[in-house]
């Protein structure tokens, strides 16, 4: 989830940055700026992606919701996200890391054994980095994966007539918020599992380069701004518009929803800080497809709406908004 | 120039994330924590190289003494400079860029301005990146290069006997920094060329890769944490000492010392935060490459002295202490 002074939009920042920066100057440099990464080419049959990820403490987490490893955790996690989210399978990373002159070396340890689980977890070797002192904890990471040239998915081939399906329930990171900052919200196993999500949220790199290798797989990103903020992103970066026809609701998110009085699917389209990948699929093969998905991986790829030609998001008849996450507030305090 | 908490000294805090970190997991990632930057393996054939610098306003930058955009390219640039301390082609770059709440969008494009032309200056793409909010401005810069594998240099490979060079004169950047906070202190030309080398400092990547081409060049760095501590470092990983024979002080910088009352050997040798390459060379070999360098780059490659078994770095026939740069410090109020 990006974070930006309320001063500021975050498309007009891109766009003026993207301006600045400027095409690239480099033929093998096959995707810059707007995507969930950038590709360039090392050599002719190899394709290389990188992205990075800024975590800072007050903005995108806080110390009494969430332990250092946790969010150490999450700041690897969202850039394993963004590699899984071209296919690309992960293979190193820097981190910048930043620390209070109050921090202990005991502190700083545990932030870091948080990325390094993290990292483990998908494959990854944390191979570089720099310490600098810093007003509050910051965390940018660098990762840096592969993909062959044919597996390679950006936000931008979709067509009218895509099925859109997302690789797991929505919501449940959301639910998690909410229930470290009411501990009465949810209980018992529900509560847990919510805390789980929004703690210690898995990227779906596995699940990413399983459908990278389908050539019927036609888009790809992944859901960390919310599903409502991201679907309208693929849908603009592919020229279409997109009709949502059913939200797959966590149940931690539906119970969550419940306590706070509001409508559960809003509740989840409005989610964020989740790593479930979203994907436009050729219509005729997506039932062989999500076959082979739950084969694959035990849970369904589900199926959330189709793209259409008229621009703009649809769901229950009337357009969505960009919704939820508001990119003006601290992460930890919207409600 | 790492800026570290006062109660935690570097080594220490580096020594214990490389312990968390592990060991690289695959076999193709050739080099880890602990050089300029790491390499990986894209394919047998070709050599990736990734480096991250941080730069925090207040400890890195200060605005008084420094335009946004001078601090742009100085983030940029460090980053180059590590690139071409392998040897490396810069290629692309990742910023991670974190701003206040009270930024305007003129002051983040500024800070962006520098960063594209000193990624301009070194062939080298802005591909992609991530906006956050942040107490200060804060870049998290990831800059990826390409280098031979035949001509990777590390700080690993100097032997006793080796020649030490550096590609320039040293202390320009610290008199430009006394320059900035003491207005009398240089006049005139002398005045412009300090503040010129500490806020526009040039990366030597074409000199990197002039001298990594050279399979007699043994090891290399750069100098960006001053000579005193950066050549104590590449005598530890090369497992050797250094004699120190003379330091070539850059006019600036002796003028700086004697107006400080400072000897200028001294001055020049507690340096930082500028970007000549320290390389070891082959000590029959020095003679013809510094006149190859010569004729390249209209500039004297300049013997600094020379590797030795015994440990420790050696001048005016004392022990030399890692000088100058005090980590516990900012930047912008050491003296």
């Amino acid at each position: 989830v990006t974070q930006l002074p309320p001063a500021l939009c975050e498309d007009e920042v891109v766009a003026a940055i993207a301006a600045i920066a400027g095409e690239p100057r480099n033929r093998r440099i096959l995707l810059g700026i707007g995507d969930d990464a950038a590709v360039w080419q090392p050599s002719r049959s190899h394709r290389s992606v990188v992205t990075t990820d800024m975590l800072v403490e007050d903005v995108h987490f806080a110390r009494d919701l969430m332990a250092p490893a946790d969010a150490g955790w999450r700041a690897m996690s969202a850039n394993v996200s963004d590699l899984a989210a071209m296919g690309a399978r992960p293979l190193l990373a820097t981190v910048a890391f930043g620390f209070s002159a109050a921090s202990a070396i005991a502190d700083v340890c545990e932030f870091y054994c948080g990325m390094a689980q993290a990292a483990l977890e998908a494959g990854l070797t944390i191979a570089g980095g720099d310490l600098s002192r810093a007003p509050v904890t910051t965390i940018a990471i660098a990762a840096i994966g592969e993909v062959r040239p044919s597996d390679l998915k950006t936000r931008g081939g979709g067509r009218p007539g895509d099925v859109l399906a997302v690789t797991g329930e929505l919501g449940a990171s959301r639910a998690g918020l909410f229930a470290a900052q009411q501990s009465g919200l949810l209980t018992g196993a529900l509560r847990d599992k919510a805390l789980a999500a929004f703690r210690r949220p898995h990227a779906r790199w596995r699940e990413g380069r399983f459908l990278a290798a389908s050539r019927n797989v036609a888009a790809m990103m992944d859901c960390s701004d919310g599903l409502s903020t991201d679907l309208d992103r693929l849908c603009r970066v592919s020229g279409t518009g997109a009709v949502i026809e059913s939200v797959p609701v966590a149940s931690e998110a539906a119970h969550a929803a419940q306590a706070l009085g509001e409508e559960a699917d809003r509740f989840a389209l409005a989610g964020g800080e989740e790593f479930e990948l979203l994907v436009a699929i050729r219509p005729r093969a997506f039932a062989h497809l999500a076959a082979r998905f739950l084969a694959q991986f035990g849970r369904p790829l589900l199926r959330v709406g189709r793209l259409r030609e008229e621009p703009g998001v649809e769901y229950c008849g009337a357009p969505l908004e960009r919704g939820g996450w508001d990119h003006f507030a601290p992460a930890w305090k919207r409600n």
